[in-house]
């Protein structure tokens, strides 16, 4: 139906019934106006697997769901930094839309992790906004094409659970631009999700859901979104000022409370009648893209299950493996521990629960392993169970602990007060160890945890919240069935308080500040020159590889340029693998605070023994460039960048620099504050100046050699002159303008 | 001259003359009027010690000026935690401005040392607001003692060089109040100096010189204070805003300029003329009190000498001592290795450079000790001086280094880059120790400096700029004639990059974020639980003290109570000696964001070998609240605080809980956004709303042992109950006036 129609349409429609529209009928599902031909359509939870609720419904993950196959969660398949993995998890996630009736899956979710602790980080991608965003990108493409819309969430500022309904995010404008929205950005102008899911809180006091600046000044006209916004379920403050900010639908409903204050506001002339007329259109116009394109799919459970496996394989991190210890070696005595071998903690808690298809622990799939549960989830019978697990990892040759979070732990709606594992299994892993060395651990966590025992395991295998298969992936990935490829997508800290955060989070109960600003993640792990337990982009494999041979397309290029990195990764090892390389640029302009380094490309390249391909990298000024506030725009700076290629984060293998010209032309104005300083730097300002600075340094009286007065004299405000060189207010304003002349001759030169 | 009688002069002024009585006549007079009786008078520089210039003149200590006794800079003074010390460095400067007719000594310089590279930290007493009003209270009381006046400096928020005089200074409420602000606060309301001295920064946008919020409302309304506020040296942007917003004097004038601004602002009605003439009595008063108690003294250099040494003696921190290799034993054979041995720094440039009375190196002071220069300033000849060095050391019982920054290192004017000693003299103490092993650093400088070679040093003696006794105080403390009971007055951090400000130090150049907010030096590093080099109230001595027996009036106070702690301390060891005891508070109530701890009392105890002494110590509310911004007053919570008793910030001795009542009322007023977790913590509004709970719980479907369930109720907005329990907006007004008539029911119950 094209825009016209829908414009028919909701011309026909009555103020009750385009007011209806504009929430939702219950927890799921759309209203439908028969007598115009509008459907009811419905709305699902996501968005690693389909939570379609049919009887009893509520928006927790509280109540039963129809079977799904449950997929990593996100906190796992970031790690697999592969943009078609994410493409084909969001084809095999629309497929199930398909053939589930549901229109809209609700997410990805790209919230930054900005502290370890939140509760739903799990379901989150990435400290990174660049990485983030790109896979968001490639599962929007994947479900959209399907048909099948997306509701990219929760926009925006919301990296907590602590009263995350009413909190307000404090931050500036730099830490807004660059880390929070950057993650929904290139998501939103390139993949084109169908709706955009606001979030419950404040940002800088305001609302997301009736924040004008987020839901229409930056995603609509900046960002050129032409889908509807929703409310997440609940966020719904002010209907009528929602609905002006750029707030489309809201879920579920409040039993048509909102719907009768909109038709209050649009008869007493509070609410202008075509705002409502948009916000119904744009709805409309996704329910038809979706009913107009339905497809009588049935979804296929056992390829979907082994997409689940396959991404899971590729994501799963090996962070450590000493003496080669994995892959473990056929033929000897394996010691299974913990209650995870058997049970494996494959998802979190909250809206996004499925119902899985199937799962099976990695004890099922191993032959020839003995087992011993080690301890509970509930804490009980710890002694007992830890002197069978000894026992049995003592008259072993190797012993693989299955340590995590129970489910307790982590979860929607409230955040970690820590970030230890239980007591009991920390005691576990340091018994087993003192009786075994070649000990393995394997996690099932949603986020990071402290590791006091990382010294005495020689192989730690992080697999995350792998989704129904983790167990099949792990029994795989053990015995070198397939060879670990995963990349850390996080930081992982040596302790809570290392944290940027940590001495702001979760604030004080009304307002949470986001005091570190740009510095999240490793961004302040490495500008602020810390160690880490692993850092971000960190990842082992069964083989190696070789960087070599970096080229920049140029050396020096305008910030209007597309500059090409190309560089070589080769498998020096004996087995096939994968490797995620990874392209930060530093900036060495001095032009402003900026982070120690950021990533700004990644590939993955799959190789095999002796192989080498070439990598090509192209990056445009936004790869450079940081938000200048005053500028209200992207700004990259003339001078040096450093283009750092990394196996890690922390390992960077090769590096060049690039020299970049700003081209966006000086706005400089020179004014009485300027400082004498900033003067000085401008060429032909300089000139204009030399007679003053002669006077200046007389009147101090000092040789030029002089240190601490050439400091004073250049942290002059231009405005001392009046006083140290006698210069009238006049003369002050003919000198001014002298200034201004020189400086815009610069800036019309091009210099 | 009684407030009258100057009234009645100003009202005899011409509007000139009144103009021109609020600028400085020179660089260092104020202007005279003849034919009214107005003395001409004089201010000066200091504040440890007098800059007097009587020929050509500056503000910056680049020329020469009379002879005086140069006392330790405040970094060091600061150490001694001796309230009675500074009250007698005071009276000291006070009879030599008394003895030199200066009306005005141009400190304290009370700024808090945000980051360890701010150029002027010499000048400044400490990281920690209290320390550093407490010892600005007894100077100010000192030389005001003397009938002369302080101007205490910078007010406010100046905590770097790095373009000073146009930077703006970011920062929350609660920094401004907690830190900033509190180490003016009590020396401006206790000990009433004569005259505040605005810095040239702007605080959030507005220059101090024309900040009303600073000058007026909190300084004059909230504090009470009486006295003139003058301008820094050229901190004058608009003269007639900062008339206007209180600033009474500019210096040192403008050559008219701006008298003439004033003239013209009068005539064209732009300000007031009373702004003005209140401006001019307050400077008259000034005049006045001086001027009317004049005294004709002469100073008894040599006394003071005595004092400059003496404070040194106690300002001295002993941060190291293995195998108690200090005092050195006579008779053995001593190497002094140092320029500094000879030519000791002890003071800082600019504008607090004093043309000492008599400077003495430890070298010319002690018998039989060898000596060799080990390196020079400018870092020439390294090599040759180092293999001296190393040879006398190497044939020695024992080696003394005295290390330190060279001048060009720290002044006003500009900041460090680094924390590094000269590379030269690292590496000095490298080669030196690898040859002998009971090596001492003597350091002299005026902040902390990072030392790679601290395992090395068996003992490190911080001098920091002693003043011209300093080698006097080094030679008597290194031989045990004195025992040391400096205590540091900020922290040593291991690196630069552990400094809260390191990633916003200095800014980007218009303005510096103060990021780490309230958590500046040991309020940082003890709640982010790091390691550091030496923390705030480290030092040692040459005997040992035991404490005991902590007693608090009472473990249940009220927030109007005061509270009165007891203890023991006891000389436990062979030396007399004196200990700085420290008090701190740790507050547990959970209703902001606090420190780990806070400094909130301390004393310095005289002990002879096996004595004892009962300490006490007073504390009122606001040793135990915080700055609540929308109260817009200090606020101790309700609930338990921890007092602790500590020899250092790191190691606390005793340590007892007290609860505290707070009595300043409920002011919580229930919303449609308070969430449901506040209202139920209020007893009474819970009963009120205990059949909501019920109905939400049954919304949800869940057993109330589920921990999910729970905390996402308890975080949900009150308006939440209008969908979850189908509550009609019109009822839900009755239930908010139910509620908040509950609230305050318990309010004036006093519950």
């Amino acid at each position: 139906m094209n825009q016209k129609e829908i414009k028919k349409i909701v011309s026909e429609m009555t103020l009750e019934e385009k007011a209806g529209m504009c929430s939702g009928k219950d927890n799921w599902h759309l209203k439908s106006v028969e007598r115009l031909g509008i459907p009811e359509v419905m709305v699902s939870d996501g968005p690693h697997g389909l939570r379609k609720q049919e009887d009893k419904t509520d928006h927790l993950g509280l109540n039963g769901s129809k079977r799904a196959v449950c997929f990593p969660a996100a906190c796992a398949s970031a790690c697999s930094f592969d943009r078609g993995l994410l493409q084909e998890l969001g084809e095999a996630i629309g497929e199930e839309c398909q053939a589930e009736d549901v229109s809209i899956v609700l997410g990805p979710a790209v919230n930054i992790k900005r502290s370890p602790l939140c509760g739903r980080n799990f379901e989150y991608f990435s400290e990174d906004p660049y990485l983030a965003s790109e896979l968001a990108k490639s599962y929007i493409s994947g479900v959209q094409s399907k048909q099948v819309g997306t509701s990219i969430k929760h926009f925006a500022v919301n990296n907590q659970e602590f009263r995350r309904m009413s909190c307000s995010s404090e931050l500036d404008e730099r830490a807004l631009r660059e880390i929070y929205l950057s993650a929904f950005e290139a998501a939103v102008k390139e993949a084109k999700p169908w709706t955009v899911m606001c979030s419950y809180n404040r940002i800088n006091g305001v609302y997301a859901s009736e924040n004008k600046k987020l839901l229409s000044d930056i995603l609509r006209d900046e960002w050129g979104f032409d889908g509807y916004v929703m409310s997440d379920w609940g966020a719904v403050n002010d209907r009528v000022e929602g609905l002006k900010a750029g707030l489309d639908l809201e879920m579920p409903g409040s039993s048509g409370v909102n719907d009768e204050e909109i038709i209050k506001a649009v008869e007493s002339g509070r609410l202008d009648e075509s705002v409502l007329d948009t916000a119904v259109e744009r709805i409309l116009s996704r329910i038809f893209a979706y009913w107009e394109n339905k497809t009588n799919t049935v979804f296929p459970y056992k390829e979907h299950h082994e997409l689940a496996k396959r991404i899971e394989l590729e994501s799963a991190v090996l962070l450590k493996n000493e003496d080669q210890l994995l892959p473990l070696k056929e033929g000897k005595k394996i010691a299974l521990i913990g209650q995870f071998a058997k049970e494996p903690r494959y998802q979190g808690g909250g809206s996004s629960h499925i119902n899985p298809y199937q799962v099976k622990g990695a004890w099922e799939l191993l032959n020839g392993v003995s087992y011993a549960m080690g301890y509970t989830l509930d804490d009980s019978a710890a002694e007992e169970l830890a002197e069978e697990a000894v026992a049995l990892a003592a008259k072993s040759d190797a012993a693989v602990i299955f340590a995590g979070l129970p489910d307790a732990y982590e979860s929607e709606g409230y955040d970690r007060r820590h970030m230890r594992l239980p007591e009991q299994q920390n005691h576990l892993i340091e018994r087993v160890s003192r009786v075994q060395p070649n000990l393995v651990i394997v996690l099932h966590n949603g986020s990071p945890v402290e590791m006091p025992w990382e010294k005495q395991a020689k192989a730690i295998l992080e697999m995350y919240l792998g989704g129904e298969a983790v167990g099949e992936a792990a029994a795989d990935l053990l015995f070198g069935k397939a060879n670990p490829s995963g990349k850390l997508a996080e930081t992982f800290p040596l302790r809570l308080e290392d944290n940027p955060s940590y001495l702001n989070f979760p604030g004080d109960g009304n307002t949470v500040r986001y005091q570190e600003g740009i510095f999240v993640g490793y961004r302040y792990y490495d500008s602020k020159k810390m160690a880490v337990r692993y850092p971000f982009g960190h990842g082992l494999s069964y083989t190696t590889f070789e960087y070599s041979g970096l080229k920049l397309s140029s050396d020096q290029i305008k910030d209007t340029d597309c500059l090409t990195v190309t560089f070589k990764v080769k498998n020096t090892g004996a087995a096939a693998g994968k490797e995620i390389v990874q392209l930060y640029v530093s900036d060495h302009t001095g032009s402003a605070v900026r982070p120690e380094k950021e990533l700004r490309h990644f590939a993955k390249v799959a190789l095999s023994p002796g192989e080498e391909k070439t990598i090509k990298m192209e990056l445009t000024k936004r790869a450079f460039a940081w938000y200048h506030p005053e500028r209200k725009d992207w700004y990259a700076a003339s001078g040096e960048y450093e283009i750092l290629i990394g196996s890690s984060s922390r390992e960077i293998r090769l590096s060049k620099t690039v020299c970049m010209e700003n081209t966006s032309g000086a706005v400089q104005r020179i004014e009485a504050n300027t400082v004498i300083g900033d003067i000085v730097a401008n060429p032909q300002a300089e000139k204009v100046f030399s007679k003053y600075m002669d006077q200046l340094w007389k009147a101090f009286g000092k040789p030029k050699s002089d240190e601490m007065t050439r400091q004073i004299i250049l942290s002059l405000p231009l405005r001392a002159v009046r006083s140290f060189c006698y210069l009238p207010s006049e003369e002050l304003n003919i000198l001014l303008n002298a200034l201004n002349a020189a400086v815009n001759e610069t800036a019309r030169s091009g210099r």
